[in-house]
């Protein structure tokens, strides 16, 4: 992956030890542009070398680069020479955290909820909306004071992510999706660690994840509705302003379940077209084969060359078997049939932890490299 | 449940090394009025002793009362004094033995999928349908030669079961559903032994289980249809028939999967009525915990007392801990709420290896004893 | 089970909102002479009906009896009525608690790990060592200022409950032990709730029980070796002592991993008697199942009539399918087998959460009604 | 990996369609030298493309190289350009396949059990006996006819591998071991495909595998063991043989059993040592991390950089998180400590389908390549 004579970039992880700060360690210690130089968690982390402060919990040891990294308290100071800074923070600090960031100049990715629903907040998942880092001029502009280089990108739940991808390639392909139905299969690490008790997960299954099924009926609204100025409002403003799906009116239901399972979320997704006749089978398996992403076609290095992977045989995609495919970076497709009920359905797999995860906050700070949304001072 | 001065009847179990084969001989061993009078499987298992021809994988020990009992091969002739047959047999058998047992002039009480659309045979879950014994006169006359004692009854697929008995209590309560979407999550157990590999469902989803979805589909169709003469039809014939819900025609979308669980299929639910404007959630849940089957009304003694058992905790019903409740022989239902796509949703959990199998046959054989469907030689 | 003209003892429960107080209360609930008069809990969850106090985390549901009931604080003044007292608490605080319940002159049946290593304390396995109740009085008269009633037993750790029996069994038919190895595999309800995080435990094994080997190793002298006077000490006390089967020094080595089963610990164990030569498997296979416990001896209702049940299968005990077996009462051996190293190995099964837990408790409590050693001022 | 002006090895794999031989594709169309030129399969898939003839389980893809490969019958004439044959036979018909083969000449790496206990056959872990190749030019000099360039050689049991590999080093540094206690916890991917049936093993431990125990307690022995020439036998035959550990005779004891885990098998073993007094913890420690395989020093390009890899937590090795550690070529030891009964006891981790499968048979090749035990007719 490495390439010659690349300019290299300074990144931090914020919640560095943490289940998200600890993929986004993972990914960033091979990533062919980005640089770790710094680490933030806890004061209880602080001043400690990275391997005394985490408790690390993937299948690939801890890299060499961060080994003895000296973990810092989360306070921009200590980051200021960070070109990006990635946040795995915890909801209950993250809100806090990442507005002292921004105030102080910097480039925040967060994989947090916190800021998902700010309307000058963009909530991006690369393989569908880049089209959405159009506000950030206006987020730093309307700031108090304004701001010269800092501002909040924020990527979607885990499960959102999943069922995104393939919505987006369908409305791209034959227009607005007019209902969705969705139930997930969610794996346990989606709930971070310690989070789901074994007693509550071994032969069993959950049927309730907290605020998720809000989470994903929300979320996809934003991120396949419009970004336009509203120009004919009475306030003439012309601000940027999501439109949250407004023009066709998008209902969405989703049920939530927790499964045995430890990566990777399974979704059965069944979708009605406002075109008539709707696509067949087909024709929409052939669009999804075909979608490719902006984010992969700028040269983001961390994007998948298939956004979405579409399998024939009949009982793909399966967690164990394809979320590792491209790194976990794109989805799988399969089962793309007709719904008695509604018009097609299908089964949909993402890993939550990478593309559900630290993957889609790489992809979003690569875009904005590439694109020349942050300030290319280069490490 | 033992009761003072009942009459006992002989029952004999075909396909009883199996695993259903295997349900029905746990429960039948504490029946209070049907008692275990000969055991059928194939000529591999025929002349052993039961515990020597079995491999039993039930948490509870061999009963007693079988343990030496002689295995017989599936031929009438083992069975005549049995006034009730059961039959746990495997699909690529069970067409033709039933056949023959029927023309016997035995009552067949099948869980094999074999006669599930037979025209004269009723497809009964007993929580929902018993009014549909009443073809079995008609099956028996058109016989040639008309039968004097011999039917067959079936009862449904396990997902069909779980999801047929909260709709069939909506319908009661609110009149006809118009469309209903389902999301199966199943346990293994409900593949047989030695069913699913393990190497395919530990830390995994299958999201596929071949003709599981038409299974119910169909099924719930035949169930929750009416049966009535075809007194307009042009014939003139008068004959009783299914109509498969044809008054107020009920799209049905299935999307099964298959889930690291034992036990226990929850199953997410959405549906539309056909009335306007539809119950509230409220009046849903009112409706679902007020239900009382007709087979309970009666007096069948493996029926349960709740039907329905609705659960407020947001995250009930869980496999795991709700399978188990009145021996498996109810449904639980929870989450019951809102669809912003439909009109209501909500989580069903029944258990396979009970209603959603043996139990279901049991029951449906409870009743024919009580109506005096099946002749009442007593033992 | 309800026994007619029986005595009624009334009893508590300490910790009663945990998982081991859960138990508790599910198995008094049926009890024949318990009756449930007063819950403790943390002042959390005092003044609260249980149902509303508790997380209920069993496969059964809270019985009716306690539902209403208002959980207390754990102070011996609400609990003054009790006969005897059941303490599920936590070690945290479990030291305190039942200082001051037995100083109240209560009788506490203890799972907590708090006073099991007190030279006054009886560490009782209920099918092993019921004779170490012999050490009560003195325990009684020692303290100042002396008790009339009040006492603490406990009960061993649930993987050395496992094992203790039928070791215990071997010693009583062929003399001494003389090395023991020990492969524990735990189920996670060992570990309570929350417990073991569902990361650490799907797809996987840990190796590693905290504290967990010690316990075996210590707790094994303790049981299964002598309480005698001390007549030949220096000190001419006279005072009964456990012995930690010092006549015959037993070295034990136990190695104690977690697996990712719901319930039921199984350990693979190896013995070399004292004994040349040793019994054969057959020997060992024959006194195993002969085995009877003095606690059923004499009628304690709790105390399984199979103290071990010997399987015949290679492929058994499983903690699936045997861990219910006599309610969890009793212990399940299989495998029994030469050991080339030591002399026999085999395998034994024991559900964690009834003979490992609650029901030694319950069992060692009745054990003391019958004897009269609490006493027997009935409800 | 791969090497500039590298010379190619054509290969062979036999049973290419089943777990064992879809990893040896896996790893071959990666390997730096060996090219895959054959596969070979039963009568039912020769003649389809492999993409067609397989049911592909493994987390990658279907290597590009041989998704258009037909697939031959298991004939020595469709392998005759092969310099190496890799056999994942399945025992019923290895024996003979494997026999055909190394009459036609062709240098056979098995990892099927049939040839394990020949006399003439070396049995290698190539991390421990590399030596034992000294015994192919009696294999083939004592064949009728005698062999020019056909042998075979086979792999170890996959829980042999992971017990025998700390074993060896243990003695390279310590001297022999007098006896040792092995406890297995074996994963599902162990027994193949379909293999364990999931209600088997969901929430379950089966503490049994058939022929397990011995597979451990004989090969540990031919491995460990001498070879040499009988010099001073009576025969004055001068013939290698494998002496068994006669020398110091070692006893060794497994109880083998089967946990949820898809792959890597955990392993608790105890060791007494001959030398008195026993080394301590910590050069034990000392002695595992320093060993380093021949195979490694020679240049295997597969072999593990690190043998041994021992882990200073104390809840590791654990499979889930260390089984993928160097492309599970190596093993895992932690929890090194003493034990009561035996000397030192510690816990192994080996991946059962890489270092217990397939990589073993890869590592043993190319040190076949580079020792020009094979004749190195390049592709």
């Amino acid at each position: 992956m490495n390439q010659v004579n690349q300019r290299q970039y300074k990144v931090g992880v914020l919640g560095a030890t943490g289940t998200v700060g600890q993929r986004f360690i993972s990914l960033l210690a091979e990533h062919p542009f980005f640089v770790i130089h710094a680490l933030g968690a806890s004061s209880r982390s602080a001043g400690k070398p990275y391997s005394k402060a985490v408790n690390w919990k993937q299948t690939r040891a801890i890299p060499a680069v961060v080994r003895e990294m000296v973990v810092q308290e989360c306070v921009p100071e200590h980051f200021k020479d960070c070109v990006v800074v990635f946040s795995g923070l915890d909801a209950d600090v993250a809100g806090d955290i990442e507005h002292a960031f921004r105030v102080a100049d910097l480039a925040v990715f967060s994989n947090a909820k916190n800021y998902r629903r700010d309307p000058h907040v963009p909530l991006i998942v690369p393989l569908v909306n880049t089209s959405h880092f159009s506000i950030i001029p206006q987020q730093q502009r309307l700031h108090a004071p304004p701001l010269r280089k800092g501002f909040i990108v924020t990527n979607a739940n885990c499960s959102t992510t999943a069922v995104v991808v393939p919505l987006g390639a369908l409305e791209r392909a034959f227009g607005p999706i007019e209902s969705c139905m969705i139930t997930t299969m969610q794996a346990i690490s989606g709930a971070g660690y310690p989070g789901v008790p074994s007693l509550d997960i071994v032969d069993n299954v959950v049927p309730y994840i907290p605020g998720e099924e809000e989470k994903i009926e929300w979320e996809t609204l934003k991120i396949l509705g419009g970004l336009a100025h509203a120009d004919d409002d009475d306030s003439g403003s012309g601000l940027l302003a999501f439109d949250m799906h407004a023009a066709q009116p998008l209902r969405i239901s989703a049920s939530c379940t927790r499964v045995p399972v430890v990566e990777g979320h399974t979704e059965c997704v069944s979708v009605r077209f406002a075109r008539r006749p709707p696509p067949s089978p087909q024709q929409v398996r052939e669009a999804l084969q075909a979608y490719t992403s902006e984010a992969y076609s700028i040269g983001c290095p961390s994007a998948p060359r298939h956004t979405v992977f579409v399998h024939e045989e009949p009982d793909r995609p399966q967690p164990r078997l394809d979320r590792d495919y491209q790194a976990g970076a794109g989805v799988s497709v399969g089962r793309v049939r007709q719904c008695r009920v509604l018009d097609i359905k299908f089964v949909v797999l993402a890993n939550n932890v990478a593309i559900g995860a630290a993957t889609s906050s790489i992809i979003n700070a690569e875009y904005a490299v590439l694109k020349g949304i942050v300030s290319a001072t280069a490490a």
